[in-house]
């Protein structure tokens, strides 16, 4: 790693790959295993002499490790309303890290990676990989930074299940968490939203049985109807009807099957953006990924008892009204799980009509109580 | 029309196809026209002598003219809790019509019918149509079928829009008017999920813009992924929790693609079976014409001036607590401008969470508003 050399030079983003090799393969929840695992991940700011300020940011299903600077497709970065010089998460405070999932196509080994085995890209020779996985695989980026305390996880969404999953997982390596929007297992509804997708992929010719990259081609089409699918479902009914509500793109209909309507050309556009920036195997594996989280499951005493060992980590948990992918109830039942664990849990569920992703977006409110709750919990570590 | 010799004989179902020659053209909102408009239709019960028992049913996006009989594909009749004997829609009391809608694919004129032009199917030479297109229809058939005024116009859903635009339209052809869990226009969220429906269908390579009956192939996969994705905003949240949860179909994860969870399986079904009943490109259509309703636009007096000639009918609006498809805001909506037009008016909001579907399921508190209005309004009708 030719990394490690500059993490306390000065607070400038930076990008690195973390290579693993074959002495800590992957040990993945499906049996399977990752050799060489490559995780790739930014930082942003300096670890402290204590090395008690790193916050480890989650990232969401299509998000990536460009939390503060600009990944190479020149998006801007995801989470610039969080994270960033005078916000919550602040290089002059913390030590932000930030990692592409496992499984993921940013960098990190995932479906899209070349199979040493074979020189091509593994598709769907990739083994099943789950939220424990990545948490796994972020464990061992963290230790590898030289980072033994988080002072705080944060992650909104699927970035939530991974909070959560450190809590159950490493919760002796948890200072604070911070949950938004997120749930402890997946919904009927979730899944059926995601197997939409995944059939839409699959669906289409180019897909190839996921062998697509070998043969030069690309399930674009699929991929866009899945983006489009699951963006409906990132916004509220009423954030739709703000932003778009039934106005035409011109001067009447068409009388066609052309977009019509502001709303379908904002989803076409969507959907044909993203397949540009994700690999749809990719998309596959990870929302396959959040179907399989249930993070009571199989234990006795359900959530409560994943929550057993993190009773000395601070929680904040937040859900937002409009929010019918991940909906408050969710939230409520994490809240209970960690109560009854006998953690420290802030719960707020904020008004917002913006739907799910809400959590991206401007919400003055989950700042200004990230931002309490982060300093608060600075305090008491420099007390304890 | 070999079919009116017979319509007194007895109460059992009867299907027919009105065909209404080059003297009748179809003329249409679009400004196009259908010539040889066919109309595809069933009766039951007997017209009575007064001509003042007809109920004409107005059927949902997928289903058919099939309310009472088993259609040719031997699948159930699709309102058997509204329509049949000790029913509120009783072919003892009432003589029933109900027909499929034109641009639909059971046997009225669609896309999927030939153009004698050409002797091949329409495709997307078939012109546009709108709900006002369907119901100038309906209109056409009623009166070919002796009936001046209809006692109940009734349709839930997009039968629901029918039953709207024929207050709107014919008033005085109406005695009485149900609308169940729909809405005036379609709103963003309601078109969003359309497109999502139309791209996927569109994707398939197998659709050939719409050329694909003359291909012998059809869009199979597209249009399973419409279905799957429309399929998800028919149920509530908690109806999908209650029927499967995060059941799985077999012991233990797959850790694969294949439906592991039976939300995925009952999904799939859904699709498979769907794609083996209905046409892509009347899917096309028909959602189209829903995207465009809009029943108050271009009306000074918005929609109450759209029931401005309505003041006579008297109306029954429902909606369920747990439709997010079409919730009780848009039923609220609707019954605001009956009352703002002075239309005698009844709204009921069902508990219920059954979602959307639920007009087509066993719910006894609609069973028993339904049978009451019908009643009463037909005390009034032979007092008038």
């Amino acid at each position: 790693m030719d990394y490690s050399t500059s993490l306390d030079l000065d607070d400038a983003p930076r990008e690195g790959v973390m290579r693993f090799g074959p002495s800590a393969p992957l040990r993945l929840d499906s049996g399977g295993v990752i050799e060489n695992l490559e995780i790739a991940y930014t930082t942003c700011g300096r670890l402290d002499a204590a090395r008690s300020n790193a916050v480890l940011i989650c990232h969401a299903l299509t998000s990536d490790q460009y939390v503060v600077s600009s990944p190479p497709n020149g998006r801007r970065p995801w989470w610039s309303t969080m994270v960033g010089a005078n916000r919550p998460i602040d290089p002059a405070r913390h030590f932000i890290v930030c990692a592409n999932v496992v499984g993921g196509c940013m960098g990190s080994t995932g479906p899209s990676s070349i199979d040493p085995a074979t020189g091509q890209p593994f598709g769907l020779s990739f083994p099943f990989i789950t939220i424990g996985d990545m948490v796994r695989a972020q464990a061992m980026l963290v230790e590898a930074l030289g980072i033994e305390t988080l002072f705080a996880v944060v992650g909104g969404s699927m970035g939530g299940m991974q909070v959560l999953q450190w809590a159950a997982d490493y919760p002796e390596r948890l200072f604070s968490a911070v949950c938004i929007a997120s749930a402890a297992r997946h919904s009927a509804q979730n899944i059926a939203f995601h197997e939409v997708g995944r059939q839409a992929i699959m669906a289409d010719p180019n897909w190839l049985n996921g062998d697509y990259a070998a043969q030069g081609v690309r399930p674009e089409k699929g991929l866009a109807v899945a983006r489009m699918a699951a963006h409906i479902t990132y916004l509220s009914e009423a954030a739709l009807h703000r932003k778009f509500g039934r106005e035409l793109q011109r001067d009447g209909l068409s009388w066609g099957f052309d977009a019509d309507f502001q709303v379908e050309s904002y989803l076409r556009h969507q959907g044909a953006t993203f397949v540009d920036r994700f690999d749809a195997n990719s998309y596959l594996y990870i929302t396959r990924a959040m179907d399989y989280f249930d993070l009571g499951a199989g234990r006795e005493g359900g959530l409560a008892q994943a929550f057993g060992g993190a009773r000395d980590v601070r929680f904040c948990v937040f859900s937002f009204t409009s929010d019918w992918l991940y909906p408050t109830a969710e939230s409520r039942a994490i809240v209970r799980a960690l109560n009854a664990a006998g953690a420290r849990t802030s719960f707020l569920e904020i008004e917002s009509d913006k739907g799910h992703d809400a959590f991206l977006l401007e919400e003055p409110v989950l700042r200004a109580a990230i931002d309490g709750f982060l300093h608060s919990a600075a305090l008491e570590r420099q007390g304890s």
